[in-house]
């Protein structure tokens, strides 16, 4: 899957702005900064496990830019197909949770930022296209306005056109899509025409793409249901998820799925706690990634990935920073308490 | 109940001192400041809950006051019966314990304090209590001198003249009574004559009142053989409280109960873990209050309060500060881990 | 004027987040925080001479909207008039320069925010404008846009009507007006018309009245020669503001002039060293508007006002923090170091 | 003057809780906390320049306690003659100043700390002052209470007769004298009885024991006309302090001054700029110590301690923490920037 | 056992940088910073049980050296003999793990530290060692060098000579001897020589003494049958050491054993929660050592010592903190939550 | 000057562990953490000014090393040039001064770095240096050891084999050379052999490379006499550095100067206060070799380099982080104090 090449995403990149803590921004007067993003988050893990990447996105030319700029830097993403211009960047507020306290995520300006406003002309992506392994889109995308759709769908089939992979997560967000579902179904059916490697669950496709029917109880059994159905109407070859829940003393716990070529493979079942809950998605999609661009068997790509996942609810920020030794080791349940 | 009036509380405003981290005060170069008191946490939450109101206490006229007016200001609550005058604010310090490691409050200068040195006629209790709804007392005032007691004994007198609910909360220290059990209860005696709604636990009326058998090894069926006593010595309609216990696993538990005109009423069990233990007895009782004056069904209530009190052991501070949006939301059990 | 009614101010706030300890935003992993704006510092200043205020705005109803309340509120400033609803606050980013590296300041959705997106029908005028004795209007407001130029005149219209002072800032900023100065020379205009009290530099006459002759060197006889035709002509009789200059051995320095029924008045020149510089002239309005309203001489004002400016230079945050107490103390020149 | 044996204090041990970042202390949420008091900081200073010296105070046996007994230990300062038990500290709050606005400090509960509420049978006075070079008292504890005046000169009565020197630092508060001038002098007389040395300025000649003529408007003059009248009447052969002025450009400057067995020394004059401002008399006084017990020239000594509390301007807290060879170096004027 | 005289540690001070709130070195901006070791570490507790303890070791005579001393000193141990001179001290990194993720530890330049680098007759240890009640030595320091092996190995036979026990923890790393496990069993078997106190476990005997029968499953059955071998070889009355497992629902848990005149002795088995790993072996010593020295029965010594040691998990700092009294109380298992 | 090609640096990374808050040490319980190095700094400076720059060194391969590689890769310079082994990184102890209180920096272990251990045969040089248009040198670089003047002096000698630009800063340290200034000259003497531009002082010539006389009382005068004849003897074109002095009031200043061709060129004297001196005389190299790049004239080169070392001073961090816009705008000394 052409390793040496590139890989990047197309996508937005937010500052985040969370009350230390726990406290809740009333009780705050310093917030933590960050700087991310869905496709952020998958390149930054990639980085971590050798693989050259790049993003594609837009950031306003002024400090706050260059802020995030030096952020995504920091992780090991190449900034060089960073377009600058425009005035803003989306935000959130983060305000984390603890116990039966739900974590809250409040958005401002997102649909205003330079990202969100670009148009396709302001990226050269007849050349930043070119050599590249895979390209990412984060379904979000979809739902921002009538321009960005058409960047990511234009983008998407000329990164087809020009040998890449697609890969596409759904991160389904009925909010933004204003409850319109026969909207979000067809733009995202427009999307998953150009994807190789999908991100999605039961759920994605029960309720966005209306396929299969709402009738397991058992969250696997509808999985085995439905993803073969899926993967034929749209032909994407790989389809890949989580499933969490929590066992009988409330302890939560995750398993990841990877169908693959027609046949479908589980993680074993990890028991997490949470330092960081926000990128823990993004994390699994990076093991998956990384499984194919290796090729690695699907039993281990899966297991890889879901121990990604689960390191990544360790560690501070949205951007997974665990290496590659790291999630291997978690793998081999080396329970050690301390490296020294 | 006289929803439109305000809700006021006749109490001491203290200054916190924590060391963060979890340090020990040697281990501390820092620490977080902020100013509480069980009437300042009832009336943050009550705020909070849609209700006016306002803390009559006396800050010293220095910048320490200043500091505590700003603060109780930002929780909500009504400064303009604040006294200023005197030297000093009581203060406590506070080592936050971990697992095994209990908490541990120093406190400093309580009676010397601005407001513990007051006398009655510095607050102008005629008009201040005017069409008050409630005004609530802490039993911590009883202890700390004759002064203090005629001031409170007065206050709810006049309070209940003027046409207020009385409410009193035990809050039974014996150190602070240096184990003078004898004088304690006449105090509390003489106050019950004035009180509507009151907070208290099975061993408040077994050792402080002396009532009833120690004969229950159950603490529900001692509930339920005492209360009806205090109830009915004292013509006190609305009785309440928590029992805390731990489930077979370890996992702390809290359930509220509600007398409430001759019936007794639980809330379910809820486990929880905690960020904060000072104040969730105070989150307990602004939400009894908040059910009696808003009319709300004695089950619901009891439910109410007993998740607002779950929820104020995940929040810093001792002052409660979730919205009934967020309580019920726990009461509705939406099983959410974000909320974007 | 009306001493016992409430001064109000019909304005934005704003979010500002802070690099810490002189870094530029991307060295920064945390921001301080805190809320602002133009009628925000005026009545947090006025609040501390002991006048009621209250802020008249539109807050978005979720967790940054109740921390900017919270906020403002622990200055001293009721919110009982501020309106919640819409999605976001206007932001701006901090960067405190030193030395010869000037502070830059980065604006985020300003025009997005729920105030500067809020239309005339959602404030309840007629009624939060009675018996109040001013109120503040901000020039920035007549350059979002034309809803909210609509709003601040016709506000303006409405409060002098009910008999309230209306008192008006320039705080002419090319940028925001996009350079088209005619367009900003009618709004302000349009503006003048109600105002009884005007915060202006000669420069303001100048460029954006376009009134007198640009024939002096000396700026004090500029303003001598020009704010009789403004005060004439718009029938304003309180005109006021600050000159800043350096000394000859480059330390900084600010006089205030007013110029009050038909004279002019000036106070000492002040060297001044600087914490904080966003404010520092919203604290010398403060300080013009108490002693219009304690009936001070206007010597006495115009001395108040500018120590107000220079103390606000020595504080943390746009919001001025010292006490009437303080400030006098200042004017008379009592040359302690330490206050015990 | 007995080089191998402790010097000592008998001293009270305050806990300093400052605002940090120049905040008043309603913007602070924070406090950094330290603990110091006079007798602390000179023998942090003598510690630092090769002394072995012990404290004699009393502190409350709690986590308080604890914490200051700890401080002061990593200060270098013996604690085995720190008694505990009582139930408080003292404590003052610190508002740092900038520029014109004064730094501000409130005194709590001082009085009713366990050093001020100790009486003399507590402390062994016998033992503890065996074999002791010096002793240092501050005039703050002659204000506190009868029972403080007491304990003071019965305890420099003793450390006279055990051969110890004894040393008196005037440090004269009016506010703490309520003005009582008059109980002011025969306390501080009564104590100089008993002193060796005794750090003062003309102000306490001249009003507080009322001797001299208040003829002379240059401050040295002055000096050198009372000084030695106080040294012959009190037997006090070195009498110290030093004399704070502004240059023509505003810059703050020390000078030290030594009176000596009947002759007069000044330092150089320093100019200086302030980080800390409290314990810079402290670090005066430490030096003049240092260089009577090594046997210096008053020259010697008289720069050596100006340029000691120059130097305690410059770090943070009230202790002086700067070593014997940084103040040389500074005396020596070695004008390097950085060290490597 | 000499309950009046000192109890010495021989042994290295090691600069702890810690990553603050579980973030990995290069997320952090900012590092905690503490010095420690296992010999700090063990006179820390003690001095905290009453006991007089000093400090063999030596520091570089520089800011970095008196930053490691004030440290060493707020924690209670004298400093006295602590040789100066040198460069360096020896660091650590140490990146807190959370739930899955591992702590990691990374040493920095440990070898080339002043302490070891250091020759013999830099300390005075005829003198030193006089009149001590126990020397303790870390099994790190034979890993060093062969000048270290020397050191410590003379140094324990001196303060043999000299009456004093000699206290030994073999705290094997394999990665310090290289995995040459012939030298180590070498230079252990000299050291164990000269022991009167072991701290070991069972596979300490098995893999690195090569004594006994690797033959049992069961942790406590193999202890019992190689430790009275180890006991009876090497002339050391008192072994001692934990056994860390974890319950069936997978919480960490802990007890101590003590090998004491022939006869095995067991703590309760206690459940602990970690804030801080490191040092809660030295804790555990510290105990023993405690009881050892009080003369407490061997069934006392062992429950002190393993509730000091989950005490030490509790608390920030390599160094124990926690007082006699809070260690007894978990003993007794008083289960308050809150001291007030 | 090969405007596209890379511009590199062959150098070491040092890690800054910093005091914050201008405490020493030994009042720090915390550290900011960064890293930097003459050649970080030079090519920090000159990224961003839109230069490709890229770093040659060696770091330890783990969270040490990770840390450092995110660092410089934020700062915006490319680390795949950087090799990844050994065990150590240096490290530097930054204690700021204040005023009179020097700055103190403490070394550790900058020796047994992996780069300071480093042999050339792990570095790539004949591609690495390829197309490369400059290679800086710093001249510490030749007093750490044998292995490391051999490493420097190959490299320098095939980097202008290769074609690019060598560049040199004496950064001459007597400490480090253990004044042994006849084995120092004869290594820079070596280094200059093939050196284009290079950054020293008059007393450089005059103390290393014993050239000229030390006859001129004013520094320009002996740098006039001096430097044409090291540009002769060597073959080096460019020469530039700065001079530091005190104005009369005793403000710092400082002045570029360069030697360019033959001729001398100086800046305008700029006054500076200092946030943070170290990085400073990098800001000015980078300021010449940007100058050098770009062909600016030889007047605007010195006076650009000379603002961007002003600048250095009022930014954090050893390396510079302010645009090519903020130093031309200091240099047209656009006096604003605030950008909005």
């Amino acid at each position: 899957m052409g390793a040496n090449k590139r890989i990047k995403a197309f996508g937005e990149v937010m500052m985040r702005l969370e009350a230390p803590d726990y406290l809740k921004l009333e009780q705050a007067r310093s917030l933590n900064v960050l700087y991310s993003g869905t496709g952020v988050n998958i390149l930054s893990a990639l980085s971590r496990f050798g693989h050259q990447t790049s993003l594609i996105t837009k950031l306003p030319d002024n400090s706050v830019g260059d802020a995030a700029v030096a952020y995504i830097r920091s992780l090991g993403i190449s900034t060089s197909d960073i377009v600058r211009g425009g005035a803003y960047i989306g935000k959130y507020f983060l305000e984390k949770g603890f116990h039966v306290r739900n974590s809250k995520v409040t958005y401002s300006n997102r649909k205003e930022s330079s990202f969100c406003t670009s148009v396709l002309s302001e990226y050269d992506l007849e050349n930043t296209l070119q050599d590249t392994a895979m390209v990412h889109f984060c379904g979000i995308i979809l739902s921002i306005s009538e321009q960005m759709r058409y960047n990511a769908l234009y983008a998407a089939e000329k990164a087809k056109q020009l040998g890449s992979y697609v890969v596409f997560d759904f991160n389904y967000r009925p909010k933004l899509w204003e409850n319109n579902d026969a909207q979000a179904k067809a733009c995202y059916e427009q999307m998953l025409e150009h994807v190789d490697v999908c991100f999605m669950t039961e759920k994605d496709a029960l309720y966005i793409l209306q396929m299969g029917e709402k009738d397991q109880t058992d969250r696997k059994q509808q999985l085995e249901a439905v993803m073969p159905l899926v993967s034929q109407r749209y032909h994407i070859p790989v389809i890949a998820g989580t499933i969490r829940d929590k066992t009988s003393d409330g302890t939560d716990c995750i398993q990841g799925y990877l169908y693959h070529d027609g046949d479908f493979y589980y993680s074993e079942t990890y028991d997490y706690e949470t330092l960081e809950r926000v990128g823990s998605g993004d994390a699994y999609a990076s093991g998956i990634l990384h499984g194919l661009i290796r090729d690695l068997s699907p039993e281990d790509t899966v297991e890889f990935a879901t121990a990604a996942s689960v390191l990544a609810h360790t560690t501070y920020g949205d951007s997974p920073v665990c290496s590659e030794a790291e999630i291997w080791s978690l793998v081999n349940n080396k329970d050690v308490e301390m490296e020294r």
